[in-house]
């Protein structure tokens, strides 16, 4: 995955250089602070790579690139005031390490920054890539009600929690797939098919995430194994083990979501989750979605060997271990 | 002030119509809610003004002062959380009807809504549109965190406030403006004086804001006299008369600030600013802004006539009791 890391590359060197303003100090410093936590630019690269994709060098879509990976983060800025989320990456949250007004207001104007870049493309495609763009921000912020109206809502269906992730995760691995694609000019049925690609894998790479959560093996995981379900958040896997219990079952999942602690109610919740085969059937709609992805795909009217590059991403995110 | 009325009243129809997604509610329904609390959409209209101005249809310029009003009233949800202001408009403010996270992620999505509107306009003019719109949006972050950093320093200087209102409220008076000029494809010189010739007009407007806070006919005035006094506000009147105190002054002013409350407070701190003369040195910058408003209008090349109506409602601005 040669292309992979060298977009990679390319991409952490811009945003390094990307300069915000020296004053209000309290409105820029989060900024970079939070920038310079890292990740790994994996929605600019997809753009970078729908680009590429359709014949034209990857780099001719870097402002929207970009745009995407600022929107991500201030998604990401927002996202932690409301889930009151102490760490990001490791390190404090930037409502955490200034406050709360202080994290509404970057995350604000670092969306308008985001704008800001994807405006620098030309006229020919500028207003589609701006409809790309503003229908996925507007999908996001939809995803992340939903997510919260969940809190506090015992009746959740597992379409509607897909279509949750769908709107908060999934629909941005689309788009910027599909801000690359329009970019390079390709044709409108493609365009429309490398967006369809993205959101199942970003579909199929949040059931894995879901999965992982509970099934990892904790030294490869980097994180505690269970923080879902020590947290009672409703993942796949919990909406499901809800919908398949019986009576009896149930009073079990209830009393170990809202009486147990630590390791005994991951083992407990584990043991009863594979008794209710839960991880399988998260399994099986996760590798029908990455089937549905590979169909996509294969409809795409460029040569196969253009593809792989694709392919081997969306590969490896499905066999990942953490 | 025929067209003023007119203009008002399209917009207000306009308002009226846009229609939000059904669902999820707690997006959407906050936006329904605080669109309805009215306000005098006072800086779209600028914007099909400045349009009419240089010869154009005002109504040429509809989605441009759109997208100022959603963003203005996307500021205010924002500002509203940042503020922790329990009231708009004599309403409950989304915040509090709500909760902080339904009020960011609705602002959020405001925004979007915002530019969505913006890029409806054609292409001969989007890209200025989008620079003059995301610069204005950068710059009103910038003074809404300036204002914040000011709430818990006591060195502000009169030159950091007027910086402070420039940022925070008048440069989107003079941006309303500028990109009702751009759609009506004005020279850019007139483009540049109509824009100042509005964030001229906006300072002059936050100044008697101040001065009117304090010493407005309370029988006129429609919300408490004293106001900024009774919360130690930083306006142009306090900081003037810390600047101007002596010794035993500003002892009093102290005094007045840290220990006094109610009518008694409001009447000390006015006595005291007349002392001082606080309330003339305002009125002297009030008039020096309006002045300079005045000239920008000048030099803009088209006939005399045709500036009358912006002239109107500066004066009457300038003049107002509340």
């Amino acid at each position: 995955m040669q292309q992979l890391l060298e977009y990679q590359q390319v991409l952490q060197k811009k945003i390094d250089e990307l300069s915000f303003p020296e004053e209000p100090k309290n409105l820029y410093d989060p900024l970079r602070y939070f920038l310079n936590l890292g990740g790994k630019r994996t929605r600019p690269t997809l753009t970078l790579m729908g680009c590429s994709l359709f014949g034209e060098p990857g780099l001719k879509a870097i402002n929207a690139a970009v745009a995407v990976e600022l929107f991500h983060n201030f998604t990401l800025i927002h996202d932690d005031i409301m889930d009151d989320a102490p760490l990001r990456r490791g390190k404090n949250t930037v409502h955490e390490k200034w406050n709360n007004n202080i994290g509404i207001l970057s995350g604000d104007v670092l969306f308008v920054e985001a704008y800001k870049q994807l405006a620098r493309h030309e006229v020919d495609v500028l207003p589609e890539l701006l409809s790309v763009f503003s229908r996925t921000a507007k999908e996001v912020c939809e995803g992340q009600q939903m997510d919260m109206d969940f809190e506090s809502r015992n009746d959740v269906s597992i379409d509607e929690y897909i279509e949750m992730i769908r709107l908060k995760t999934s629909v941005l691995l689309g788009a910027a797939l599909e801000m690359g694609a329009v970019i390079a000019k390709a044709d409108s049925k493609d365009v429309a098919k490398i967006y369809e690609f993205g959101m199942n894998v970003g579909l199929a790479f949040q059931l894995q995430d879901d999965i992982l959560d509970l099934y990892a093996d904790p030294d490869k995981f980097g994180k505690q194994v269970g923080g879902d379900i020590l947290s009672n958040k409703k993942t796949y896997l919990l909406i499901k083990a809800q919908e398949l219990a019986n009576d009896d079952q149930r009073k079990q999942l209830n009393d170990i979501l809202d009486n147990q602690t630590g390791e005994t109610k991951v083992n407990n919740s584990r043991t009863l989750f594979d008794e209710l085969g839960v991880k399988q059937s998260a399994q099986k709609r996760m590798d029908a979605y990455y089937l549905k992805a590979k169909e996509n795909m294969n409809q795409i009217s460029v040569p196969d060997e253009c593809k792989s590059e694709l392919l081997s991403i969306a590969e490896a995110l499905m066999n990942r271990e953490n």
